[in-house]
This record gives C-alpha cells, structure tokens and sequence, in this order.
C-alpha cells in the first residue's frame, strides 16, 4: 500500500520487495508465468473473493495462476496460508494507522478524524485484501484470529468514539456503541462499490469524514 | 415477516402457511423432524451464511437438517432452489416497503425517512435471508437475478436521494451518488452485528434514521 504524502510508510508494506510477475520459460520452451510471494497472493486473493474462502480448492488456485498445483505448493503450503498472509497485509494497513502521530495526539474528535479518512485510504488502497478479511466468517483458525484482531481495531474505533461523547466533543442522541458500529458499517462499507480508478475517488476520504462527521459523529 | 402496526402485511410473508417443525416417528420408531417450506429453507439459509452457498453441498444441508439427503430432494430439486427461495423472500420483504403509502407520498426527503425506518425494519426481521442476499456474489443465474433486483432497490433510493437535493431538502455538499452509496451501506451494515433480542433493538430503526438524517441526509 502506499501512505498518504508526508506520512510514515505504513506497516502493510509487503516484506518482500515487490518483483513484478514476469513471463520465463520452461523447459519447453512455452511461457509460463513466474510469480513471488506477493503477486500469487493477489492471485489467491481474488480466487478467495470470487468463490468464497472455502469453496475455493489448491486446483482452483493453480488453475487461476496459471501454473501446476505442484508448482503452487512449492511456494505455499496450502491455502491456509495464502489466506493468512491476506489477512494480515489489510490487518497491518489497519493497524499501521492507529500508529501514526494523528491518531496519538490530539482530542478524541481529532483522533477519530484522522483514523476515518486514513481507514478510508487503506480500504482503497489495500481493497482486496480488506474486503477478504471483511467477509471472514470464523470456520477455521486462521478466521478466527483474523477476527479477533479486526474486533480489536474496531474496539479502538468504539473507545475513541465513547472518549469524544464523554468529552463532550460528539452530540450524545445515540448511543455511543450503536454509533461506533454505525461508523464502521459507513466506512467498511465503501468495499462493496469502490473500484479502483473511479472518477472523484481521491476525495472519497474528505467525503466520508464529511458525511459521517456531520452524521454520525456530530461535533457537539 | 411481521408488519409493523397499523401497516399492511409485507410482501414477505411466505405463500404456505407456516406450520412449524414437528417431530414425528419414522418407521423405525425413532424421531426424525418433520419439515415444510419454510422451516426447511430456515436450516438451509443458515447453512449458507456459515459456509457460504457455494460452500454448502447437499450433503451439508441433509445434515444440518437431520434428514436423509433423498428426504430432502423430496422436498426441493437441490440448492439452488433453496438459494432462490431465500433471495425472493428478502427481496419481497425489501420491494414490499415502495409499495406502503408513506413510501409514495410525500416529499422525497419524507419518503427517504419512511424507508429507511422500515428497511432496518426488514432487515432485522428477516436478518439470514437479507444477509444471504446482500452476501451474494453473482457466480450462477439465480445469484445475478438477485444482484439485479437488489441494484434496483438501490436505484429506487439513490434517485429519492437525488430528487431530495434537487428539491433543496438534503444539504449537497456530497455528489449525491456517494451519499445514496453510502447510506444503503450504513443500513445494510446492521447485518454484521445485529442479532435478535439485542437490547435496545426496538429503538434501532430510529437510531438508524436520526443518524443518517443528521449525516448523510441532512435537511437543508
């Protein structure tokens, strides 16, 4: 993912430098595509999302790579594992934000702010990967722990939103947990119509902080 | 589903009358649940949501059912039936709010109000079939005809948002598409959470709209 201008590379980048899929040939002479550990995720990931999780089989994946299901596991164990390291890129994009000096420093109306605007960047950014972790439903243990750790970014989120009530910085009609739900529901929804390349989508952070201050979190 | 007071029976109510599941005796002697319509599209739409549709084979669901596979083709010709059952009935409990006259009279902004209430209404009321529908994916035919009546739905409120800004009653300070975008995503986002006998609950559709009309939708 790429950070925001001025701001501190954040943690979602991929360990691995990003060497681009590119055509070898085999033994035969054919083409065949080779790929490193980042771009037979995006492979996986898009398989994941298509088909769901679960229904999607190593074949499948193969098959989409374009390689032997042999070929595949010589760089992953299975998919247990590509859907792991999906998970944990959008989980670092998420948690990379609440690192960053803006959403440390100032009042809690300040804080949620900055984390709406950069969770909308990150979203865009990072959309499969988010939407992937988004759609996690816990049938296995990788889910689960995925889950645990979105359910703690979003506790973060509700913490901040029940500091700038009790401050005295957000109108107070609505429940504070219902609003904080409310909030991630507006944010994280973006995932289901959000395609990269949309016309007026680098003002999609400003428009959400908008909506949603204006709604959602109204100053008091 | 049930209607709220005062308002007429909701298109979702199911054609069979809806006799419950009952055990009864097979040959045997041993019990074995006894089930119609509705009961049976209960225990296959729960199993959709948890494994995903194309996740769930047959087999899955006579199991859940506790019925023999050939019990259960007795009852449907297989999933996608089911499937199609479970979208229809969300989708006439959605259409089934443009058809109340509070959703044909009035202003725009009026009528907004009137089905935003009512869609966390339906949504909550009928929380696996709309979560099965706004969970879908489009892989078969049955799931693009869904996509395609839940895209008119969507259509149906964007241009209420639409005709709202140009009749001066909702603030423009956002493209009028993102806020219609953004709104259906607040509403539909209750299915993540919500759960039936949640405290509170009762109060949710109107939580729902004065945050919204505060934010997403505010007067003019």
């Amino acid at each position: 993912m790429s950070a925001a201008p001025g701001e501190p590379p954040a943690a979602a980048e991929t360990p691995e430098p990003a060497a681009r899929t590119r055509p070898a040939r085999g033994a035969a002479g054919a083409r065949r595509p080779v790929y490193d550990a980042e771009s037979l995720l995006a492979v996986a990931v898009a398989e994941f999302n298509t088909r769901g999780y679960d229904a999607t089989s190593m074949e499948d994946l193969s098959r989409a790579a374009g390689i032997t299901k042999s070929s595949f596991y010589h760089h992953v164990s299975g998919k247990e594992e590509l859907l792991r390291a999906a998970l944990q890129r959008a989980l670092d994009g998420l948690f990379g934000i609440l690192d960053e000096p803006a959403a440390q420093d100032g009042s809690a109306l300040a804080r949620l702010r900055h984390l709406i605007g950069r969770q909308v960047q990150v979203l865009t950014t990072e959309l499969p990967y988010v939407t992937l972790l988004l759609r996690v439903r816990g049938n296995t243990d990788t889910e689960r722990w995925a889950l645990t750790r979105r359910r703690a970014f979003d506790a973060t989120i509700a913490s901040l939103v029940a500091d700038a009530v009790a401050d005295g910085e957000i109108r107070a009609g609505v429940e504070p947990s219902v609003a904080a739900r409310l909030l991630s529901g507006t944010v994280n929804s973006i995932i289901e119509w959000y395609r990269p390349g949309r016309v007026g989508s680098e003002q999609l952070p400003t428009d959400v902080v908008r909506i949603v201050s204006e709604g959602i979190i109204p100053p008091a």
